[in-house]
């Protein structure tokens, strides 16, 4: 997993990307633009399930940092995916029950990076991402993690909800933040868990929140709602790690 | 005393900033701007009486000190630092046995944002900053704490170290995160308690670390040192409420 540029400009260049078989979160495309490089471009993209994105020349050059884009400029993520089949697969294998964060529209690469250093240091086995309305793995999410990323897996998925659906079928629990559910202290978060954490501004999405086994809350003695998205993981999590190897005797 | 800055940026800062009775002198708002958000703004504003001005994107662009002005920017009163003796006074007053914060030297406004919002919300009653080589109440100190900062009083003290001294003869207890302090599962958090976090880089300061009654570690089962300081204090935190709140049968 090396560290790379992010952003690459013109045709040539991320056509070349493409087939070196980079990652490539998404390209933005000049609206309306039809000719042969760019349809090659279009085509290699959905061949790599990569999202595209259609604008007016104005914002291609307001993106560009190169002034050259030639119509066509790919985000490249800084480091590569895993898939979520070997984050389960080495999970099982440690020895411990299953731990993974489950991002729902983090947009902020700050908060997403320091989500990624607290899941690695509080032992989860990976973090799982949606494709869309979500910040990738640019370098602002590589630095802010200070370093996990290079430990920990993270994958990207088209659909979260099927996702958790399908994992359910293989004994995993799900907890999500949420400011109605139990208090977290009570709720027992031990055995194989998927945390889920919802965006800043909405919180976690109500079809992923249907599928949650537990809704879990932080308390609030203040009269706001909610801690900044990367606190309220780590504090949740951490009360993971407490139940899970440090709960002795066990609270009723 | 009273800081300089008199600005305020972003939605939920100046709707928090009218809601907590804060005298807001006038609002620039993007013209034209109509969504939900910002109508509850002008209501507000209207109904205390300020100023509402409408003026273009540029001119907001202009006046933003942050970058993030949400379409909305406040000029109001400046945010004032409280005076320590004020918040032991209240902490005492309240009928919970006094929680403060003493933040070593955070330099990320970021950090310092979230960190007020994570004391306010975990219940605490303020929290003390050093004058010197730290982050004071800037605009996106006030942004990033979502309000927080309009509850919560925050002091400036010249010498953290002396401080915490003559706070430990009114019967406080001082915790400090330290790599290489005792579980904080295990330390005994309950009681009047002032919980110290260091900066980003250099941890607790040894003369401040000297005068703590308790060096408490978060569990790492990564690699890394450390988390970010913000999600640090916000585990801590939370550590401190569960041993308050929540303990029940006490663990040994």
């Amino acid at each position: 997993m090396g560290y790379s540029e992010s952003q690459i400009e013109g045709r040539n260049a991320v056509l070349e990307a493409f087939r070196s078989g980079k990652t490539i979160d998404k390209i933005y495309v000049l609206d309306g633009c039809q000719d042969g490089p760019v349809l090659t471009i279009k085509r290699e993209a959905k061949k790599n399930d990569c999202l595209i994105k259609y604008v007016a020349k104005e914002r291609l050059d307001q993106l560009s940092q190169t002034g050259k884009h030639q119509g066509v400029i790919a985000i490249a993520a800084a480091y590569e995916y895993a898939e979520l089949e070997d984050i389960m697969k080495a999970a099982k294998e440690s020895g411990r029950a299953p731990f993974l964060f489950f991002l729902d529209g983090i947009e902020d690469p700050h908060n997403l990076g320091a989500i990624i250093r607290t899941a690695y240091q509080a032992g989860a086995h990976g973090v799982v991402i949606p494709k869309n309305r979500a910040v990738g793995l640019t370098p602002t999410v590589a630095r802010t993690s200070a370093g996990a990323l290079n430990y920990l897996p993270v994958a990207r998925v088209t659909n979260l909800v099927q996702t958790i659906e399908s994992l359910k079928k293989e004994e995993m629990w799900f907890a999500c933040a949420d400011m109605d559910g139990d208090v977290m202290y009570k709720a027992n978060l031990t055995g194989s868990i998927g945390l889920v954490i919802g965006s800043e501004g909405e919180g976690v999405s109500r079809l992923v929140k249907e599928k949650c086994d537990y809704k879990v809350s932080i308390p609030m003695i203040g009269k706001l709602d909610s801690l900044n998205a990367s606190v309220a993981a780590g504090v949740l999590a951490y009360e993971i790690v407490r139940q899970r190897d440090y709960q002795n005797p066990k609270l009723s």
